[in-house]
């Protein structure tokens, strides 16, 4: 019997819930941001990115989330349709909200960095109104990301999704996703972050993530404790990201996967996370292995790292197939 | 076997967690606020009273919370310390608060109403480094009031609280005290209540208070659905309370226990409930069966509604008994 | 020539522009405020202590503020109206604010202070759109207390206000009424009371208030400096108080007039600068000398610190010539 | 006699206060910003536009104003270094405040549109401390933007300025620069750009700014009621412009000055404010007429007008006499 149990007869495969916003990734790169004059607008987020990547892997997606009342927010409204998201539950803001954006510094190919602007974002202004139960209840699974926790009214909309989730058998994948800019204090991050990693299936983060929902009591955990810590409540599948280094991935049922990795011709490290993250998930959505999706995530993040955008470069199942083969 | 075992080697009954404000009880009553000129002082808050209340029965309680640094902080400080409640983990907030403050308008003994003050009130600038582990695990009970939850960083504070009191076996009683001025919508109410519910042991609540917690589905639910709900989480108790019609207690093992009222000659109805909490926790305490700690309840609460204040006016257990043996 | 020329035809004498409160003045007094236990409730606040005291001495007068929609805030109405004080241009405030506050603390007649309550407080949500040209072109004058800059709308209505009155030749009297609590930085209260200083033909204040509007340049600065200053706007009297040594009165015609003071069984300090800006704009207004007037500020002041309250105790202009035959 | 004294033997001619931003100005044009993809990076903000074309017409200027701690900071300080601005009043934010950031829109040549980031920007961190008594009286002159004064502490920063500018004999030069998007209310346009105008020497804006400012009395009003209403205080030169159709300067001595246009072949409207006034106030500060200076300005805006950017487009002098010159 499979570790996750997807309702295999719903219409959508993935809901995300959260984040939309704008990446404006520098053109000119290797040198500080002041020294950068252009920049590429590109649609991101981290679950605007992972149902982005399930969507181009053939998924059927949605997404529930508030956008802007702008040019930033009918752009990502119109690309979110072309990749064949639904947007039926994607709200438009009428607060006087703005687009949360992401200029990303490109001093390396491993020193990257970002300045956000998430002051007043639309995607924060989620409300508990916005979601639909009966949404919900049509998808196989719902995608959390905990940059949705930052704030209410957002905060409380992913409670109540989370709780549609869990009565009607959707499965809950959580993606840490921690954002500094976003939070008032380190003590809303772990005490909202765990209330949520409680009630879910997937929980996916860096070592450093799984760290901030654990400092409770203060001592240094490493994997194997985080994963058992998790497994006491409704955790099936831990996955804890070591960046360049891969994930290693806890089961519910003993098995511990180290992931491999892909050579790759590193441009930045944006959205390696999200694109893992994305391929991954449709790797167990067709029944593979953690071990074989773990591989097709892997995959797919050596493919975004070689590319400028996040979004944009999330790649087909042909394509991520081809390079495993060529790997071989 | 007991319904709920406290660990009996603690050294404290009880602590109390949140709200400690102050009363300005009309002194000129059965008119409108507006014809009162005088009002006396007291100390207040649900979560005040009720370990008060403990206090004066004899229990040995403890209280978590911030006061302003002014004179009614002081005031209050002074008082607990004068009812035996332990001060040490109280801290004086810096941060400019105020003191949150109750006008009580008592119009007539069935028709009283209250004019708060909660703006920026200490008692919500509660921050999780106030509350110690070491403290909560020398406690038997806490005591979480819902107002306590209607903002950060109380909030997070309480969860805290909460997973403190979870790891070290400290029996949770949540009193959902719902106050609609400090809150910012009915979907955190529902959000917030509901993770703390989840978690405790005993649940205490009006039914209007419950349907709060509960309307998630829209559906009126009655008290049996209600203590249903809840037992499917960790709840062991579940009380209703109807106000001057009595409380329904439902247990885990299936008891559903109909409590007794006493004739009272009601000044104002304020302080009824926190002194129902107060005796009903020293009943279950001290070993008494449910429906034994339901009738010092409502016996403590017949002495409380019939004088002049709330925290004031809570009685000793020998004036508690007498009142019961009285009315045989 | 008379140094301020009222328009003699007007049917207003004067307009109070700003705060409406509640005190709360300790019953049992010469103790710190911890051990007062009742509270005995007036109307208070500068501007509606000085409007109340004109009408008690038979002037005509109106107020343009805003009250909550509350008992406290019905009160203030009542009050007002049994006063004389005319209402129509007093706005109930529906966006959920509270009535200010002030508990008195009487430790001694010498050591008196105060505890106010000034979050979200009714009187400063007065808006521009509450301010009536109509209204204010019927006024002989207008008066504007300090604390009404505190914070936004009501700064904003104050400004709307002064340009009404000096477009209508309403004489603009300025009392400064400093109030540490409501303002954000020292630099806001210098910035905004020189504004309205400079266009104000009376200006009221201690000598530590002008030294706030002054602070510009660093240096000190006597009362003689203080008055050319101002004297080189519109200013026509500066008064500056030096509580019970008496006032000092320059005007713009070179006079200094030091005022007189009388003995006064003292119960506590406060109301003795609003009961004397009554007085002596009433004597203004009724053609007496800058002396005379400071005389009947000087004796108003010694009834009102001899009683228990400040609006309460504002005294007739029999009681006050009384007072001031008996000393003689 | 001049109708503008300047202090001829000031060090700096000219110093700019408020808002230094970003502009991200779209590479694809003629076309709505959402089929726009990359952009390109200039610093932007009127008042800095303004004080950039005085450094590049040869004019020593400075600045006081706030940038953020951030890559963007950085920026914008190293460009106004380059063009030769002081910049040692420029003051780095460590709030965690953000650059504001202006994205342009060209559909057509008639048809900009701009959307702005104004949330928890930078520039109105300024606070009244940031002001320098010492360094205002070094300049002949003063630039106050209007969009400083839409928010606490700028706007009390900015009256301070005003004052020691007005103190030291300092010119004081108005641009009204309304946006929209910093304000609160109309109200508050209203009361604080009035306070500012009444103390200005020249005061420049649109037709419809200038309106802002008076719709006190809620008639309509012409250039010529404008001008007159603002000579009443301390005006010499009231400049109303009308966009394409260029601009009428009043002037206290009884001129009425329409400028001229000059052709251009317009790539987008943006800049051609502030490339006048910087032209128009170097004209001024050289003992040019007011018609000549128009002239400048005039053709200084035609020549911004057909490039990409505003700050990076401000022209020499030759270029401005050159475009003068073949025009004729």
């Amino acid at each position: 019997m499979s570790l996750i149990q997807f309702q295999q007869h719903r219409e959508l495969d993935l809901i995300g819930v959260g984040r939309l916003c704008i990446d404006l990734n520098a053109n000119e790169i290797n040198r500080p941001m002041e020294l950068t004059r252009t920049f590429t607008k590109y649609v991101g987020g981290s679950p605007a990115n992972i149902t982005i990547a399930l969507s181009k892997l053939g998924k059927k997606t949605g997404f529930i989330g508030r956008i802007a009342d702008d040019q930033h927010g009918r752009f990502i409204m119109n690309y979110l349709q072309e990749c064949g998201v639904d947007t039926s539950n994607v709200v438009k803001d009428l607060s006087g909200s703005v687009t949360g954006l992401v200029f990303t510094e490109i001093k390396s190919p491993e020193e990257c960095s970002i300045l956000m602007y998430r002051d007043n974002v639309a995607d924060l202004k989620l409300e508990p109104g916005d979601v639909s139960e009966a949404y919900i209840k049509r998808a196989k699974a719902i995608l959390i990301s905990g940059t949705a926790l930052a704030k209410s009214p957002s905060r409380e909309a992913v409670f109540i999704a989370l709780e549609y989730a869990r009565k009607h058998d959707v499965v809950v994948i959580f993606d840490i996703d921690y954002r500094p800019r976003t939070w008032v204090s380190l003590a809303e991050v772990g005490a909202y972050c765990r209330l949520v990693a409680e009630k879910s299936d997937i929980i996916l983060g860096g070592r450093e993530e799984f760290d901030l929902l654990e400092d409770l009591a203060g001592q240094a955990r490493d994997d194997r404790e985080t994963a058992n810590m998790w497994f006491e409540h409704r955790a099936k599948i831990v996955l804890v990201k070591h960046g360049g280094a891969g994930s290693t991935a806890f089961t519910r049922d003993g098995q511990v996967l180290k992931g491999v990795t892909y050579k790759a011709n590193v441009v930045k490290t944006f959205g390696a996370g999200d694109s893992f993250a994305g391929a991954f998930i449709y790797g167990l959505m067709n029944g593979l292995s953690v071990e074989e999706s773990q591989r097709l995530g892997a995959a797919s993040a050596s493919i975004v790292v070689s590319s400028h955008s996040s979004s944009d470069a999330m790649p087909t199942i042909e394509k991520i197939q081809a390079l495993i083969q060529s790997a071989n």
